[in-house]
């Protein structure tokens, strides 16, 4: 007998310091369940225009908070974390440099999201800009100039505002988010309910 | 030689599920640390008043999310949780019984915070009601016009002003808010941090 588990859908923004920390625990935390993760980088800027939401620095008090809990939550995890000098940042780019190497190059295109996260969340190289995001594509020995093309391809752009959409339509609203069998957790800290609903089951 | 141990502060309101949650878990979580709690009942929408903020059921997409995620919460920590059906509520009845029996009865204003959570996330009493709020006390021996004469007295009424213009000063934009050793903690999924905190140290 086999059973097919479904994958877990992993929603998230480049820009999201949360985001990347789940980035850094996600694979290995799936593989423990025998589950696969799609990785659906989205755009939480056009999230926040239906939903209201604004970038945690951007709110009173809790922004404030949220810069502290951001770095404790990286140590806690025993993650490295370099606030970047530019926050938040535009990530059409990365996105779609994601999704283009998705369709071209399947087998690289999570390698290449956990590098732009680090290049970003580590090395502050802004990845909001075409020519340094196909700098840390070419890092992983992909092409720079097809990269480049592949960002401003019409199909590419269709298929990341697509990923928005329909995230908007499943309810996502922050980053990050994941779906596993239908339930939808919120934030890195849901882990250990994600783990108790893997290995026991729903409760 | 004596170390001081400085107490554990526990900002909730008692319209909050999630302050619901943390304080059915604060006594003995910090009794392994050997910390004593300070609770200190606030008003929410004071603060919200400040921040912007607002009652998470009301917040698009995220409301939803969150009526969702309370239960699973609950679940999660084993707790009775009942969604109560009129929600959120004013909650200046309770904090002003809390910080009453304080003064009169200290012994019991814990017992009496802890019974008030229940009767309205457990067993669906409207705690903002005088009289609901008055019955749950006498439940625990307290005398019941005595509470009620407490609820109205002007130094009880600055006391809870104090505490939620505090409150704000010290940065607290949310419910439960755990302030160890000056380090802020927002939210019952912050417990594991707060126990690596206590028992290792600053990280």
């Amino acid at each position: 007998m086999t059973t097919n588990l479904t994958n877990i859908d992993f929603y998230f923004d480049f820009s999201s310091p949360y985001g990347y920390l789940a980035a850094t625990q996600i694979e290995q935390f799936a593989g423990r369940f025998k589950r696969s993760v799609d990785w659906r980088p989205i755009l939480l800027g056009a999230v926040f225009r239906v939903t209201g939401g604004r970038p945690l620095p951007q709110l009173p008090l809790k922004g404030d908070y949220a810069q502290r809990d951001m770095r404790r939550s990286a140590r806690f995890l025993g993650v490295e974390l370099n606030m970047p000098s530019q926050f938040p940042i535009a990530t059409q780019v990365p996105c779609r440099a994601y999704y283009w190497t998705q369709g071209h190059n399947p087998g690289m295109a999570r390698q290449l999201a956990l590098a732009l996260f680090k290049a970003y969340f580590v090395s502050n190289k802004d990845i909001s800009s075409p020519e340094v995001t196909a700098e840390v594509a070419a890092g992983l020995g992909l092409e720079r100039d097809q990269l480049l093309a592949g960002i401003n391809d019409q199909a590419v752009k269709d298929r990341l505002r697509n990923e928005v959409d329909t995230a908007i339509k499943r309810g996502v609203f922050g980053s990050p988010y994941m779906v596993i069998d239908s339930e939808p957790f919120w934030g890195v800290d849901r882990f250990p309910q994600m783990e108790r609903w893997l290995s026991q089951g729903p409760f």
